[in-house]
């Protein structure tokens, strides 16, 4: 549903400059595991009780995966993370150039909040709709993803406990994912208790999969993670295993995990099953 | 109004990185003709009659102009057009470094959807506000400004017609600017029809700024200008004076302008008087 609704989130009968669109298609459709709609959808699901919800939740769905793949973009370009392959394929720059990879960045970013509005239009009510415009707006703005960004450039170098790493990934990682699970929830209806406790479920999943995430580079396997292990290593990054060592960061995961899940158990949601399973096999994956 | 407006644009009690906040206040402001936000206000009051819809649009003019910052932030970029300066001052990222510039100019981009949808919470109806957050993701997006942009860097040196230089420019300077009209419409409860009329108001104005734009380049004064003369000619750019000529242009200039006062002349609006004096003072802007 969701690889779906992405191919056609560019309306057709909009003239747009042939190259800049497919730079934005490119990256949009080079894959990864879609963790952020899935989550839109399955917060919805989760307040509503049945698939139905979902459908109403879409716009969201493919605005947060926008926002998400206009990240991976820009942070790949030559200034920042000067990163030449993602997910197995040149990255965006490398293919298209500089220039119109931040464009296609800055395109993708605007149009996440034309696809998100569109819900109205679609029997979300305004008021609802702009709810999630404002809290994609912020999430992934100055004090959510775009300053946990500048915050990771800035102190890169100089972390030295848990706690600096850990508001970095709250930020960077977490906010987007907490955002997703708002969305979902405002779709369905929820109410503000139960918008914060699919937030709180969401913050806790995203510091827990970031965590994870270092966990695979040291232990996973290079042809399923599709990269090859050991590399923040190499380019000096601190991690989590790194500064707490594997066993506690393994002990971390798990602990956020059960955070997340008794979250969307005490907020009295319809159905919090998928979630619940999502975030079980987050901790599980091999990739 | 507007400039007090843009220095409290950011929250407060908002912990955003310093370096990023910072970068992104140095660009905002740099300064410029605030056009963009003028428009929104007197359109606002064009349509309502008095100064008082202008507070209800306020929160729209502060959106546009940091799109309009974004914007030239990121064209500043080595990437993109490599400025070291505007306005008489270091570009951004000069100042601020390339990271820090994209992210600052990103960060922007997203707050101007944070403080459009804070209409809503100051009289405007949902409804409208989300339709303001439609046509800004429309008008600066993929089929407006990130789109032109595109065409111009693609068709910089091709460029045979003067039908092709506007199709540019229409999308790369008079979406932004139609957009404004038709924001400061919506918050003063506009028909369709009469925002129809603000919309072709900004579009003709945009685009007789911009060929005036060119104009000055050749026959300002480069004290009132705040840049050199003749920089057009040496970069090698195609302008409206290169292609039709200084008499044609001026020519062009005018008949815009009439078009975009007859425009607003027959939309029935309380008052459009000051939108056709600041139309008037443009065409004999002497910077």
């Amino acid at each position: 549903m969701v690889e779906q609704a992405l191919e056609n989130a560019i309306p057709g009968d909009w003239r747009v400059n042939e190259r800049l669109k497919e730079a934005a298609i490119y990256s949009l459709a080079a894959g990864g595991k879609r963790l952020r709609p899935i989550f839109v959808l399955a917060a919805a699901e989760a307040v509503h009780g049945d698939e139905k919800a979902a459908s109403l939740a879409m716009p969201f769905a493919v605005a947060v995966e926008m926002v998400h793949t206009y990240s991976l973009i820009h942070d790949d370009l030559p200034a920042m993370d000067n990163d030449d392959y993602r997910r197995g394929i040149p990255t965006n720059h490398k293919v298209f150039g500089e220039a119109t990879a931040i464009l296609a960045g800055d395109g993708l970013l605007t149009h996440a909040f034309y696809v998100a509005s569109e819900a109205a239009a679609i029997g979300v009510p305004a008021e609802r709709t702009l709810a999630v415009v404002r809290d994609l707006a912020r999430l992934a703005g100055f004090p959510g993803m775009v300053g946990g960004q500048a915050d990771d450039m800035e102190g890169a170098q100089g972390i030295t406990s848990i706690d600096q790493l850990e508001h970095i990934h709250l930020h960077k990682t977490s906010d987007l994912i907490a955002f997703s699970l708002r969305a979902g929830g405002h779709a369905a209806g929820a109410t503000d208790r139960q918008l914060e406790a699919l937030a709180r479920f969401g913050t806790n999943v995203g510091l827990a999969f970031q965590i994870q995430d270092d966990i695979l580079d040291i232990t996973g396997d290079q042809d399923k993670l599709g990269k090859p292990v050991g590399s923040d290593e190499r380019q000096g990054k601190v991690t989590y295993p790194y500064l707490i060592g594997l066993e506690q960061s393994r002990r971390r995961v798990e602990e956020l995990t059960e955070q997340a899940i008794s979250a969307v158990r005490s907020a009295e949601l319809a159905d919090s099953g998928r979630l619940e399973q999502i975030a079980m096999r987050l901790i599980s994956r091999d990739n």
